[in-house]
């Protein structure tokens, strides 16, 4: 593709300094993927360091129709951060500043490019924390977070990151700077540009400052794990949790080839292999009695159901240690099988989880791949792993048939095709799965009001044939 | 304003009957006004009773270009539902079903037009609730409520409704039928257009099917009342609660005048007259101990407090009631004063409000007209009374200077024009204090996006001059 890339460096250069300017082919390879693993190589890359730079650079692109994709710690998982189409990759982890930590409003003012980590660490001096949290917060961003809206394991109890944006700074393609939200809990001022900006993937405006709830730190934590022999009885489990009125901070489900896997990789941990089901449970809260009480009812509720083969509360803190590392270590101990690997990010009601799993199971009977289930059943949000050899053409074509499978079901029992990875690159060629050619046009509508020239993260969200 | 009703008529009755039609003189009044008292007489009210019937009436209306005006219960505080242009009112009265109560996944899919009361009346029954839940539920629809992004006094620890909503059906102006969301509680394929649609105003879509998330209903509540002699003790008590971890269900905050006119009104309810503040603190939880916990705690902050006169916690379920009677009656009881009103809905940070009362008081001292403030403490939603006589036209005049001042202070306080009543006709002149010409008119290309003949709730939102 051709772009005026030498104009564009010419102008930059007149506002940025050399280091924040990115040519050399090394480095534009740095730049160049996320945790897909797809990878397109930018033109060029630039290090803004406030909003104001952001602005003029996003004005340069705009006046020569360059392209430009934003990107924070690359950790997503559905490509939404390549450069698909070259031109201009914005990293945005030079504006890494905590701006302010509101204890008095429980709110706090920071850039895109802090991570979520450090974020943690700075707030847990006061106290607070951050709910939602995923899982590659040693690398991922905020902004990266508020662009995919990020969930992982609280959600069930906390929400995603949207529940707890309430403003936004952020430029938009031709480079002017808005100022969505604010430090409310509450605004009706105005449509909802801040709900909208969060998960839009950066196709919509270069996201430059974010104002969060943060909430008080739970006092106490219990964690239970739970073995059962089938995956229906996990539902009926996870339901009648929900009926005695608990609401854990996290419900996560894995199916007996993943803690197979785990058992293989994790030979420190001792695991039962015979079952079809682990569920782990953890309640959190301010106070101790009430937290032990939830704890005890769900190891009572375990009890109690038909399928079970053997529930264990965490004695301490470094037990739950040890029963949290079993579903960390799930995605590692799948890829040490040393398959190439498909991954959807399925989301269905809670309680379809784990029919959605159990006819997961069927689909692979008829084919030749291995598939993998685990996920947070207390969101119905399952990660299913295909796992297959890129060299080999049978096992891809089947590996790619599978994932149309598995949104197909997903989509007949009320699901929809990603609920925290985003569309990015890798599902948006299934989106006419989910919506209809009239709901896709209005999207596009929405893009175009923001981005009527097209220049911001091409490429992404909407189907590439019509 | 001259539309082509007669050709409107003639087209909807092929498939309306005729008491789905109202045209007579006394039944459009009916439907002129809400609870601003502003009224406008439409020419024609249509009463659907199917998804299928708002989407032809809606593309009667398109091709006719007659402006349609969406309408739930006429509870609103911002003129939202009142037709400014005549044309067609359509009312999802009708459309009144509660069509699932999905126990399993703690979802509920309702028609518009539930009455909140009812919803919750029969979400009880299977141990649920709905958390928003605006204080007019006598009549006011969940439509309204989806539509107004309702808040009211449990959003500090719930959320408002916006946090609630999982799915949309809704028509678009040339009756194009959408589904937006869904059944699952994450979901980040495409733009978040449940969250834009929610306190939309009825500008961009008619909602015709609502799926929300319901909790189980928290078993056990304790209510205390705190009078202090200083407005800022009071902010002060408010961040302590935080500080400790508690995050109440409601806190509620009371002037002195507030104070007095209620005292006034409700002869039976001894209240403290000499109170410069009464804060109201409502915790509630599944567990007892941990609720009394909260509860004492609360007491032991407010006694600690520099500026205590007295805290009560309430013995039981009657005496907690009476509590909240003084707050419910707050508003009726300013307009047993006889005066006419002028309501401002703002809201700032948390701990910003007591300074905004404070700074109204000032503002107040240099004014004719009287000021009462009560409102939200915990999100920092204050409902601003001013009190006037619209025959005085120096009254008239002062109470508009003044909801202006009390605007500018609001924003210079990081503030917003209005929490949860929605800008519809009473703030739209004021948003050009809040956001900038280019914000505006980014609102607007999504309004087109949607609404490109701009039939559907017009004179809404934006501002009128340009």
């Amino acid at each position: 593709m051709f772009y005026e890339i030498d104009r564009f460096i010419k102008k930059i250069k007149s506002f940025l300094r050399e280091d924040q300017i990115v040519l050399d082919t090394d480095g534009l390879s740095h730049f160049s993927y996320d945790a897909t693993e797809i990878s397109h190589k930018p033109h060029i890359v630039v290090l803004p360091e406030s909003t104001k730079e952001v602005s003029k650079v996003m004005r340069c692109a705009y006046d020569l129709d360059i392209p430009v994709t934003p990107q924070g710690g690359r950790t997503g998982l559905s490509g939404g951060a390549v450069p698909v189409v070259g031109g201009v990759v914005m990293s945005l982890l030079r504006m890494n500043r905590i701006l302010e930590i509101d204890t008095k409003n429980l709110q706090i003012v920071v850039e895109p490019g802090v991570v979520a980590a450090d974020l943690q660490t700075a707030l847990k001096k006061h106290n607070l924390f951050f709910p939602p949290d995923p899982s590659s917060t040693v690398e991922s961003t905020i902004g990266g977070n508020v662009a995919e809206n990020a969930g992982y394991t609280r959600a069930v109890k906390y929400g995603v990151t949207r529940d707890y944006v309430l403003g936004l700074e952020a430029v938009l393609p031709d480079g002017t700077i808005i100022n969505v939200g604010g430090r409310t809990v509450k605004n009706v001022t105005g449509y909802d540009l801040v709900a909208l900006l969060t998960g839009s993937e950066g196709t919509l405006a270069i996201i430059t400052k974010i104002i969060c709830k943060v909430l008080p730190m739970p006092r106490f934590r219990r964690t239970c794990i739970v073995y059962l022999n089938d995956l229906l009885g996990a539902a009926d489990f996870v339901v009648s949790i929900f009926d005695n009125g608990i609401i854990p901070c996290a419900i996560e489900l894995m199916d007996n080839y993943c803690i197979n896997c785990v058992a293989d990789y994790l030979s420190s941990i001792e695991l039962r292999r015979d079952a079809e089901a682990l569920v782990l449970v953890e309640v959190d809260g301010q106070h101790e009695i009430a937290t032990d009480d939830e704890a005890q009812k769900i190891i009572t509720l375990a009890k109690k159901n038909n399928s079970i083969i053997e529930s264990r509360l965490a004695s301490d803190e470094v037990e739950a240690e040890r029963f949290w590392r079993i579903r960390r270590d799930t995605l590692p101990a799948l890829k040490a099988k040393g398959k190439d690997h498909l991954e959807a990010d399925v989301v269905v009601p809670r309680y379809a989880l784990a029919f959605l799993v159990q006819a997961i199971k069927e689909i692979e009977k008829d084919h030749i791949v291995k598939i993998a289930t685990f996920g947070h059943a207390g969101d119905g949000n399952l990660h299913v792993t295909i796992q297959y050899r890129k060299g080999n053409f049978k096992e891809t074509e089947d590996a790619y048939n599978v994932l149309e499978e598995v949104y197909k079901k997903t989509i007949a029992m009320s699901g929809k095709l990603t609920g925290e990875h985003g569309v990015g690159i890798t599902v948006k060629n299934y989106m006419k799965l989910q919506m209809t050619p009239e709901e896709i046009e209005l999207l596009k509508r929405i893009k175009y009001a923001f981005d009527p020239k097209g220049i911001l993260n091409p490429r992404k969200i909407f189907p590439e044939y019509d």
